[in-house]
């Protein structure tokens, strides 16, 4: 019985059972500690590290014109196909930090990297928390001196704890993955509430594998699973400044992934699931949210299709209605006549839970009991189809608008 | 003493006095009715009308793909520059309503040029309210004919009460304008409070005057101001479907505004004040608003300055901190990066009230209390300076993002 693979939008692939929470592959220790960045004095200085020179990575990262300092060091500083350990510090982003904050950034690999046992080149740091305060890189270094005393092959669990801001629940996942030669471990940890858009990494998520890969291998799935999850998803439609996926195989198991195998598919399967759950994780977590809606947008051309389903995604209207269970698709109608201006007259046909509302653009009569019931759930899902001749489709996953998310962000600095 | 010129962001000319509430220009007459649209049973049918034959216009409207029957109306069946009145009603946008909604608009167009006793394309049509929802044709026409019985010199404010929906008061002025041969008359009512973005025409606004203007100095001037008003705010970054602003000049005072001449530049100076004003009260009116924020972004290329002004006031973030009083420029800093990808590193100034707290993209020492002052009044000012050796400029209006937004947009189906 899985109780990770939740959503009725992830199917857990069947050759994959999950591990003990917090158990790392074969290779990967981790561990964290307090640095006293966080007010509440809690865990705010994670350390993973890989035992093996032959770990490969692959990275992507915020597309943001403001990248925050470590982001930067993780660019220009380091073999992004050759990373064998990260150092995460939650409680301040260390954006718009200018200098001092590149060199907080450089200082806090540079004592990863001895804690880790490896060169800074093959050390990744990453920050999350408010933007625009210097962070102080003396305390995190000393934290991970502490940390690296302490590195666990099930330090999973404390790891994710330690990335966590205004997450309501750290995100962490242990699966074991059965390949044509035998099983490997899959784990991630990961963190995101708000400040989340669609774009490439939108969040911090560190994914380790003891399988084998080759770093063009391990840079193709990323690509293609960030593209299917992490991609796909909107908590507030806010990009962020420091978002970093890392991927990491070991190749502790000696188990090859190799190109268009059999096993790369059985792994990229269970990686996408994976990938796919963590985003949904988010935004499930959203700050203050309550429901989690898709919209998937079909027909037309792929640019239409992919800013009508931003629009609606995106849209505090359509937000607030989740929210409230209010099958108002109106709101529906209108973000999509907002993101494709001077279309009029635009025949497009809406359809909730598979009740269908509008038709050719104006409403159709339906079931409005069975309406309610459809937007009363967990996960609603919304169907919007363009006229025209193209075939384009996309999705995106999305949190409500709820009174938690105004208080979270209007009382609080995060 | 004006009561209307309230912001500090609009410079009242000295050449303008205000008149009493409701008072419309010479040849105009209002009357508002119930129709019984609107479940509390309160106003929902306004029209206004001009005596005229000569009454000239300009109008504009929503660049929404999807497009309300009454606009479609407007566009397709009317004189644009000879209108010479309009029919409005609330509790209904008839948008998303396909060939009924079209046939109740016209079924409303014709029942108000009897009303107004003039040809049906010289009659504008405007609705707001809900979305995919049948009008009510024939009541609103009963209502009309209602109305038509007690037209008024000094209706302006009921007609300003019967546009009303989620707006907590009715937004309407009446003004005198000394021009150089005398002084005119010019009055507006106007409503909106969500689903408001930057684009031509983001509410329901009718201006009327008893100047002499030839229709394309109407439409030269109402091109300018809405440029300068209406399409510089935003509640929630939501475009609507039925956004309509019509200006009427009925000719009543005799008192010309000839092309550049002094006449023009004093009328159109007061023009100016009055729709910006107007637009703050929107604005201010934002569902839920509890401030009202200006960013001001200097530098770089035009469509660098449009995005960023959009991104920093459509943030959820931007505005929840705005609601909150809490000096969050990181999150000004962040959208900015989000406004332009592939800019790192991006050497910006932000500043709020006056007091730098980001130069060349990073931190700098501030006065903590000061700044904590500037968020804390009804007016807070954002101004953002991008690197680089253009000289665009833009700026826009936003309201924060409160609990009754929330409440409002999730408990009401509006």
């Amino acid at each position: 019985v899985s109780s990770f693979f939740a959503s009725r939008w992830v199917d857990a692939p069947g050759h994959v059972a999950e591990l003990a929470p917090g158990l790392l592959p074969e290779g990967f220790r981790a561990a964290a500690a307090a640095a006293g960045i966080k007010p509440s004095g809690g865990l705010d200085v994670g350390l993973l590290v890989s035992s093996s020179p032959e770990t490969v990575s692959a990275a992507r990262f915020t597309r943001s014109g403001v990248q925050a300092a470590p982001v930067v060091v993780c660019r220009e500083r380091c073999r992004l196909d050759g990373l064998r350990a990260v150092a995460v510090n939650s409680g301040n982003a260390n954006a718009a930090t200018g200098r001092p904050g590149l060199d907080a950034a450089a200082r806090i690999q540079g004592a990863a990297a001895i804690a880790a046992s490896t060169e800074p080149d093959r050390v990744a740091v990453a920050s999350t928390g408010p933007i625009g305060r210097q962070l102080d890189g003396a305390a995190v270094s000393r934290a991970l001196a502490v940390a690296a005393g302490e590195l666990s092959e099930d330090g999973g669990e404390r790891l994710a704890e330690a990335m966590r801001t205004t997450d309501a629940y750290a995100k962490r996942v242990s699966l074991e993955v059965e390949l044509p030669d035998g099983p490997v471990r899959l784990c991630a940890q990961a963190k995101g509430a708000g400040m989340m858009a669609p774009a490439f990494a939108t969040l911090l998520c560190f994914v380790e594998t003891d399988a084998v890969l080759e770093p063009e291998t391990a840079d193709l799935l990323l690509g293609v699973t960030c593209a299917r999850s992490f991609e796909r998803i909107s908590v507030d439609g806010q990009l962020s400044t420091n978002d970093t996926v890392l991927l990491f195989a070991s190749g502790a198991s000696a188990i090859r992934v190799e190109p268009e195998s059999d096993a790369e598919l059985r792994f990229g399967e269970a990686l996408d699931a994976l990938m796919r759950q963590l985003a949904l994780l988010v935004v499930a977590d959203g700050e203050g949210a309550k429901r989690v809606g898709r919209v998937v947008v079909r027909g037309g051309h792929a640019d239409a299709v992919q800013r009508t389903t931003l629009a609606v995604a995106n849209s505090p209207l359509v937000k607030a209605a989740l929210h409230g269970g209010d099958p108002n698709w109106g709101r529906i109608a209108q973000a999509i006549g907002m993101a494709l201006p001077g279309t009029a007259p635009l025949a497009c046909d809406i359809a909730i839970g598979g009740i269908v509302v509008c038709r050719d653009g104006a409403a159709v009569r339906h079931d409005a009991d069975a309406l309610s019931r459809a937007v009363a759930g967990d996960e609603v899902e919304y169907l919007v189809e363009l006229p025209g001749a193209g075939a384009a489709e996309a999705e995106c996953f999305f949190s409500d608008l709820s009174h938690e998310y105004v208080t979270i962000n209007a009382e609080y600095t995060t």
